[in-house]
């Protein structure tokens, strides 16, 4: 399975609290934690906005099973082109995961039809994450409960259409609660939402997170290859049951 | 309850066949349909693509509760902003019902997130429409299943997201089954697609027709208004607990 | 609309604390709080546990469109009769608001088809309510996030089918999280199970409770009449087009 | 993986139409097309009303990841306590792949909550199998559409909760459509339904069928074994937060 990374990267070069957190960038830690769950089973490159075309040129769409998304201070230097790739991909059958804030980015409204807003304050607050689908593949391996000592608050209410199947909710010191983790469909491409994972904590280090992304990457993957054009409208000029 | 049943009105005036069966236009039938069931709850208006702003400017939005879509020879002709304006209405609560051809609409694709593409060809075979959620309000005084005599073909695969409710199935004369009748929630609002009605045949004359169109109407209307700007993303300075 | 609301009506009468909140029996406050709401809409009576057949003969529920249901000390007294004659009209139309400790009434699994279990402890702790699904009827005049000061703590896995509407999700002083507000459909009948109302605290004389339960009530209320035997298999002798 | 066939086997010895086509039983058919597509992951055992338990004792089931059920003449033979032993450990993660006529088992009903009944006439007429979510794992490998040359017809109204996923619909010659693949999950257990295969007609011979039920086994398979009493409510002494 190929598994492409990919990371706004901004944080990680301005702030030195998160450059002190991700040395090798959030993508960077992202990344080895699907390596350490995947295994041989993925080959996880990773891509940065500052690239050019932000790393995700058509060659490099086409070549890629996964992707996953996290950006926040630059959704709109994300190019429209790519973002309109990154869309075709996900209809087609790339699977994807969105991480944290990357519930605005162009991509991820684009694919919802929705706002993707939330409410959020910062407060380093402890978020408590609840298994709600026990049977649910991404859920394989994760505790019944686990805490993020520290992360940002995000509540209620999630602007999304309604999740086809909810994993995680989050509860945050302040009371609030989060869906925070959503499974969608979109064509023949499946995708996964995760919410924890803010720049200045370190959220990607934590085992429990990195073996939700491994689960959610394994499940959004497409089974039978990702299709170029899928489900255009298209004519038939007879039945079927006259063709045969 | 503000109705508008917006109409493309093009083969209405181009075809002779069409202007036959809809001498008052397609969205005057619908229109009248809905009020014939819905009555004093309703004020039932009409506008056209060929009207300033499509006939959707923004006072005009603003005091609609309720949007009918069909549109099927001109649908980019319909202006960005216009586009714009209904999709953000209907995040803010505005009811959407689209109908038929108007699965191609930038309104519906742009809400939906994917292609909205399907299998057609036009035979005017046999509609039949059964009922799978008998216990929907869409469904309310609906029979267990009718028929439409003479209608254009559509067929799976339907490229939307699954649908929160699937209140109907159609099969045709050559086999293929549609999901004709599908519930969504975008943000505050309801869209309800219904897939009977091609130009060529006086689909929206007949009566089951028109009761699954009002009782739709009456499903996607908003409950509490309509708001602005609803769900953008909104920061709080302090958690629920502390603000008391 | 003839809507009965159940109570067991036993912790009323034991223990005295409880009946300083509830003088009128739980059920009684319940049903004021419903007639509250939808006065000439509904008319409201009351039936008890320790009644002939729990209050809820057949000919009582065959007058009933919506039933809500609380029981907590003596499930087990509930006859097999009655339960399978709720089940019945349920699955052929009547509505079903179950609340708080229903949760493991007979009636509830076996309409869910599962343990319908989930994790508690009553440190009478504040409850907070977030609505999760703004547009739906349920939520209707409810606010974003409401709070009840003490209250019982439910918390996840709740071990019910993923509800077909996730209306509210509630958080309480421990972390926990709980959806509070599931929307179920079983046949003709729909299903609404609702959280907050532990006896020990004066939940159902909130003014928000008291909304969601009568929108509740309206929700699950049937369009066209209760069925007596709906939806056993039937054999057809012909296909539909052989009828005509 | 350990997958148990499950057959009545009751047609196949009474009826010589049926013993032709299926000389080794339907569940040894069924076995063949499962063990064709899993191989090495899966061993497949097979067993049969007439066994003492039905063949399902309690040491059995437990050493069972998933069990396929084929029932039709004899519903109301399979003992209480076998129903119930399977509901519990469905509940507790085994996966279950029900097919055709076992919709009205008692096993199914009981998971499901509703009478479970359908139309139906058996007319030998053609049907065909459209996929309806072909991102799902159920449909990898399926073709868009396939037909099976003769098959019982069965039609709407499915009296199902609306499944959680609905993979394929199915139409009939005689206009009938049928929901004929739909996903729940039940506690930590997942249940696949699908309804081709009447005694009468070769379908569990056919490639396409036996590659449904493939991927449906794969599917349901529990991720992490399956717990012996899931979900009774629990009570905890601390809230989370405490507990540390």
């Amino acid at each position: 399975m190929e598994v492409m990374v990919w990371g706004e990267n901004i944080h990680e070069r301005a702030d030195a609290s998160v450059a002190a957190i991700y040395p090798d960038g959030m993508h960077g830690t992202i990344a080895a934690g699907i390596r350490e769950h995947l295994g041989a089973d993925a080959c996880v490159r990773t891509a940065t906005l500052d690239q050019p075309e932000h790393g995700l040129g058509d060659d490099v769409l086409r070549a890629t099973d996964v992707l996953t998304w996290w950006g926040h201070a630059a959704h709109d230097q994300v190019s429209a082109d790519v973002v309109e790739r990154v869309c075709q991909r996900v209809r087609g059958g790339m699977g994807l995961v969105v991480l944290h804030s990357g519930h605005r980015s162009r991509v991820f409204r684009e694919l919802m039809g929705t706002t993707c807003g939330l409410r959020w304050r910062d407060a380093g607050e402890r978020e408590l994450v609840w298994t709600v689908a026990p049977a649910h593949p991404i859920a394989d391996g994760v505790p019944a409960v686990f805490a993020i000592p520290r992360q940002e608050t995000y509540g209620e209410f999630f602007d999304v259409p309604p999740p086809e199947e909810l994993v995680f909710i989050s509860s945050f010191g302040g009371g609030e609660v989060f869906r925070s983790g959503c499974c969608f469909t979109r064509g023949r491409g499946r995708v996964f939402y995760f919410s924890p994972g803010d720049q200045e904590y370190p959220v990607y280090h934590q085992p429990e997170v990195r073996r939700v992304i491994a689960n959610a990457v394994r499940w959004v993957a497409p089974r039978a290859g990702v299709e170029d054009a899928p489900y255009l409208s298209q004519q038939s000029d007879r039945g079927w049951f006259d063709r045969e």
